[in-house]
């Protein structure tokens, strides 16, 4: 007995593949969208339609635009001899809304994790090694997560960056152990960029 | 400094319009669609566009359906002469889960709120009392959550009911107080059908 109708369940399939989101969640939103106009899942549909192919990494920063350049490496008025490392385009966002940071940007678009196969190659490193090598920059701030996985690549950054001639920072203590910097709240945040300590 | 480019913000929007997704969800959700292949996006995105077309209310008990009847209304070995009235097709699909059921349903779409003008006219109320003149009904089974509004639309149905030559019930006790019957574990649910009591 098909008691849930196919194009009912194909949206709950859908929406449980996506993150923190359980058959039973993705059931009640599928419901919900249903039950309001049609016109509501249209407008979200096209948004997802449009995403990617809108949206393109910025050759400099790596951070989702749609401009390359990217809005923060064109703009005149900020710092670009100072580029504050993260993990994600989420953590640019969360620095952002400080309004503490004039300065550029570096997104790893991840961790290193030996266990899960991801290494240097995997993430922006050769490709911020390669900005610091240009001599453009004269401060790198890494602001990766006080987790364990982003502690581990905060010190392999250290690491390789040890010989070029920069001031190498971090996030000042300030986050809570633990806490992924995207939940941290700004003033917390803009604490820590404040305090930024140096990293050697 | 538009920090979010549009693409990703439409989507963020859209994304936290739906129930229990604030804007910090919302973004971490946009966020993991961006970093994953654009075919589960268009795929969602499809599955949102396909939605409201392919589904129709059953004309006789008002789920959401493919087919109109829908296929327990049309199913020869379920039992019509008992109706279970439910809120919610959601509702529906956690009593049909326990598989302890196996007559039709009569979906609400709502419960009554005075105060929010949801009166007896807004939910599927007169086509409830019309099936049962019809005469083919010998049992109507009252499935109403046990919540303040899901308990005033139970009482407002007995008494509406009250003169119908119909065996009127309403599920045992055995659901917890406030809690909505989409919510309950299937053996639970099972238990309250099996000792569903006489309403008068
Ligand atoms: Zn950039
Ligand atoms: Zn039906």
């Amino acid at each position: 007995m098909q008691v849930v109708p196919p194009a009912l369940d194909r949206l709950i399939e859908n929406l449980s593949r996506l993150p923190g989101i359980g058959r039973k969640t993705a059931t009640r939103l599928a419901l919900n969208i249903l039950r309001r106009p049609a016109a509501q899942a249209i407008e979200l549909a096209a948004s997802l339609t449009a995403l990617h192919s809108a949206i393109q990494l910025c050759s400099c920063c790596f951070t989702f635009s749609e401009s390359d350049p990217c809005a923060i490496c064109a703009d005149p008025k900020r710092n670009g001899e100072i580029v504050c490392v993260v993990e994600q385009p989420g953590d640019l966002m969360a620095v952002e809304k400080t309004g503490s940071y004039r300065g550029h940007y570096h997104i790893l678009h991840g961790v290193l994790s030996p266990l899960d196969g991801i290494g240097p190659e995997e993430i922006k490193v050769r490709e911020l090694l390669a900005r610091v090598a240009s001599g453009a920059v004269r401060e790198v701030l890494i602001a990766t997560s006080s987790t364990v996985p982003g502690e581990a690549t905060a010190s392999y950054l250290i690491d390789r960056l040890q010989g070029a001639p920069i001031l190498l920072t971090r996030l000042a203590c300030g986050i809570p152990m633990g806490m992924d910097i995207k939940y941290a709240d700004k003033h917390t945040l803009a604490k820590a960029i404040e305090g930024r300590a140096t990293a050697r």
